[in-house]
Parts: C-alpha cells; structure tokens; sequence
C-alpha cells in the first residue's frame, strides 16, 4: 500500500482537509478462559467465548485507524450502541482526525467518555496518522528504540507454590528473562475456593514467590502484583521478603484511591513499588504519583 | 406498616437471618428539557421523554430499599441488564443486607461497579436499614437535624444576562434565600451556539454575576458554578470579581485532575472555592481535598 499512503502524505502536506465520517464498533468474541469470581478480578476455568470490541475510525477518504478494546466479562467493555451514536460520533464525526490533541482534549472535558474509551479512540487516531504518515506508529510519536524487553506472568490463583514453580520454569525455558507472579487474589489458597481481597493471603503469596525463585535460580527477574489487595502492614511484610528473594517489584500492592500510604511504604522499603494502574485521572493523577 | 416494621424490627433484634433475595433495575422514563451539546454538559429545550433508572434490593423476607439513579443522556447511567445479572447480583444476593460497611468494601475493591453504582446501592441498603428500624434513614444514621438550607439553581446556558436576573428575582419571589448560577457552559454567549468548554466565556459569565446580583440585591446569598472550564488565570479573574459582588462561593473552577491549581487558587483568593465535585475516589479522594 506503498502507492496510496505516499498519495496521503502528499494530501497531508498539501494541508488539504480531511474530515472522520464514522465510528463504528465492531463486536467479536474469543476464545478465553479467565471468569471473574463473585469478589473481582479472575480464575482460571474452561475455554469459552466471550466478547471484545474493536474500534474503527473512517474518514472521508476511506482511510481508517483501528483499536482493541479489551473486554473481559463486563469489565472495560467497549462503547455501546448508544454510546456510540449518541456521544461519540456527534463529537468526532466531521472532525480533522488528525488533530489528535484537541480531539482529546473535548473527549477529556466531557462526563460522557470514559477513560478506556478515550484511549480506544486516541489510539485509533494515532493508527490513522501512522497510515496517513506510511510509517509505524512508534516512529510518528518520535522513535526511539525497535524493541522492548518482556516479561511472563501468570493468571491469579494458579494453584499451589509448585503450579507456580512449573510455569515459571517453562516460561524461562522458552527464552523468557523475567516473570511476574500473580498470586492469590480474591481466592483463598487454604479453602481453594473465591474470597474477597481483604482479609488477603500474604505468608502464602511469598510461599508462591519462593518457590518461584528457587526454580528458576538468581539470574532471572521477577516481580509481585498482588493487585491492591494487601492493608499497609501486609504490603511492609511483603515487600521486605520480597527484598530478600531479591524480587525486582511489588506491584500496586494497595487500594490507589490513597496515595499516603504509598509515600510511606517506598520509604520504607529498597524494593520498587510499581503504581499506580487502576487509579483514573489520566497523566494528571500519574503526575501526582512520580514521587 | 407500623405493624410490619416492629415485627421485622424484633427480627433484627434477635439476630434473625436475612438475605437479599434480589436486585432490579427499574427502569422508566420521565419529561425533561435538557439536552447534552456534543462537547457535553447541556442545554435547555423542548421536553421530551428520557430514560431513568431505579434500583430495588428485596430481601427474603419481601422487605425492600430503592434508591433512584441520575441518568442523563447517557451520563451516570443505571446498571445494564449485564451488569446487573453478572456482576451485582452475584456479589448481593445471599448476603445480609444490614452489613453495609462490608457490602460497601466488597463493592469498591471490585473492578466491575462504578461508583455511581456503588452510590446507588448503598443508599437503597440505607432507605431499607431505615424501613427495617421503622425510621426515617436519617436518624438511622444518627439524626442531628431534621432541615437543611436549600437554594435554587439555574440549566447552563439561559440566555442573556437579563434572563438570569429575572429567573433570580423569580426564585427570590417564590422564598429562597440562596441562588446559583451555571452561566455559559460547553457554549458561546457571543454566536449563541454550543462550544468546546475552553476557551470559557468568563467575562460574559461575570456580566451574568453582576446582573444577578443587581436584580436581588445584597441580602440573597449567591453562588457561581462554572463547570470546571476556566483555566487557572480565568478562575482567578472571576474569583477576584466574585468577591467584589459577595458572591458566596465559586465551585469547581478549573478541571479537579489536578489539585495544585486548587492549592494555589485557594492561597490567593479569599472567596470560598467548592469543590470536588466530579473527581472520582470517593471519600479517599475527598479526604485529600480536605485542605
């Protein structure tokens, strides 16, 4: 599609106009197997399908910027019919899809968005704009490395320690450097059975990290994400025989609605604290957090 | 139903078992005359009929608590049927509905409720907590008194300055003491058409502040709510008006992603600056805007 995006980009130069004449969500489903428990978050269980959403924007030239949106048994679901048409496309369509900022800025400033559906659509627009600049869209927003480093990890309440053990062996013989470890949340190890995430299982959540660090020995990176569900006293414990297995980071380990807590576990703690995920407010409350 | 809550009082006084049978989301519709504008907030126009929602806990026993959610053209919309049936229902039904502090916890720390959600159901276990002590929920949760000071308030958007003074001296006329104006929101007083929020019409708004005050004179007690689309520099501006009208309080100014602003604007002003009001986190966040 060589012919046809260098046509663009000659059109873009030209500073001619070019307007987005639709939005459309298009509705699909996969093969999955995490179920959320009655608490949250997830286990396990049997493939089944279950659906997704993908965002697509059109302009009037035919052009179009994709994205996904993760969608995972209600939560972070894509737009709805009526979201779409009664919020999204009167703001957008008619629009220069090109000038991502103010788009972002309207969608930022108005109730009717939510954050994931601003990000699709951000996302999207920065697609676009890779097309329209027949380029990826790493090197539009000002490349500067090709690669990035990855890491394994797990679903929550995989099982026991040796579960645990198993499959971080197997990810670090398919070449894997680091793995992440998500151990019991919203499940109690000691029933085998969905709990809530407070009381939380701490002692066995390290038992899980030990074993993990014992089976795939020093040279391998490893973290925690215990997904906010240990009190500040939990999260102290934690973190300090997390420091000792040599773990790379605790992941979130509280509820992020509070941030004075997290100000006094790095001070306490060597180990990383990894955060904040969950807590919205964009870069705004991001900015906040880069202590 | 005296006869009814005693019984049921004396059920709960000796610890009987009760379980919520049930969670339903009524739905229904209503006449209004707002309409969102494609940035959002909205604007006032012909009635028409828009969707509401209601929600219902019924216990075993057939006792029940309701609490009506604010739905709004898609804004802080109620439940979907899904969410209703997967997400709510799962976590409600069986549980006692008189733990409402561990309901409350369960709710937040789960990725699927919105807090709005959260809200709603919570204040539908309070209406039946207060059914179940055969009072009013007010004192159920510790009366202290049994009035509160009401003002009236104003769509965004009115009309000219002339419009507001009279809308003012109206509601002056039928009592109040207290009266807030939403001025230009999310729309340009100059063209007369709906507009992104920034750039804001401040000064505009201001002349709207001074006619309102002019038509009532200076023993009613009056507020200005910009909605959040004034820059810091607009909200300084504004607040340093305010306070030559004695104006009461100036409510969210600036967007409440940031609280620097917030900080710096209540160091200089001496008007009373309102807010969070949209800010999600709950009391987590309130607690850091308590400065």
């Amino acid at each position: 599609m060589i012919v046809s995006g260098s046509s663009i980009a000659m059109n873009t130069l030209l500073g001619e106009s070019m307007k987005i004449a639709d939005v459309q969500v298009i509705r699909f489903s996969v093969e999955a197997e995490d179920y959320g428990t009655k608490w949250g978050y997830g286990q396990r269980g049997p493939k089944r399908r279950v659906p997704r959403g993908l965002i697509k924007i059109t302009t009037d030239d035919g052009e179009s910027g994709f994205d996904t949106q993760y969608g995972w048994d209600g939560y972070y679901e894509p737009p709805s019919v009526e979201e779409t048409e009664n919020i999204i496309k009167p703001l957008l369509v008619g629009e220069d899809p090109r000038n991502i900022e103010k788009l972002w800025q309207w969608m930022m400033a108005h109730r009717g968005f939510s954050e994931t559906t601003i990000g699709s659509i951000d996302c999207a627009l920065w697609d676009l704009m890779g097309k329209l600049a027949n380029s990826p869209t790493y090197q539009v927003l000002g490349g500067a490395r090709d690669k990035v480093k990855a890491y394994a990890s797990t679903y929550p309440n995989l099982g026991n320690p040796d579960v645990y053990a198993e499959h971080a062996k197997e990810a670090v013989a398919r070449g894997y450097k680091a793995f992440k470890v998500h151990a019991y949340i919203f499940w109690d190890p000691i029933n085998d059975c969905p709990a809530p995430g407070k009381p939380a299982f701490p002692k066995q959540d390290i038992e899980v990290c030990e074993s993990v660090r014992a089976a795939v020995g020093n040279d391998i990176v490893l973290m925690l994400d215990p997904w906010s569900v240990y009190t500040y006293q939990e999260s102290l414990m934690v973190g300090r025989q997390l420091e000792k297995l040599d773990y790379y980071w605790l992941e979130h380990p509280m509820d992020e609605r509070r941030m004075e807590p997290y100000k006094q576990l790095t001070k306490e703690l060597d180990i990383n604290i990894m955060g904040p995920e969950m807590e919205p407010g964009s870069f705004y409350t991001r900015a906040n957090w880069a202590f």
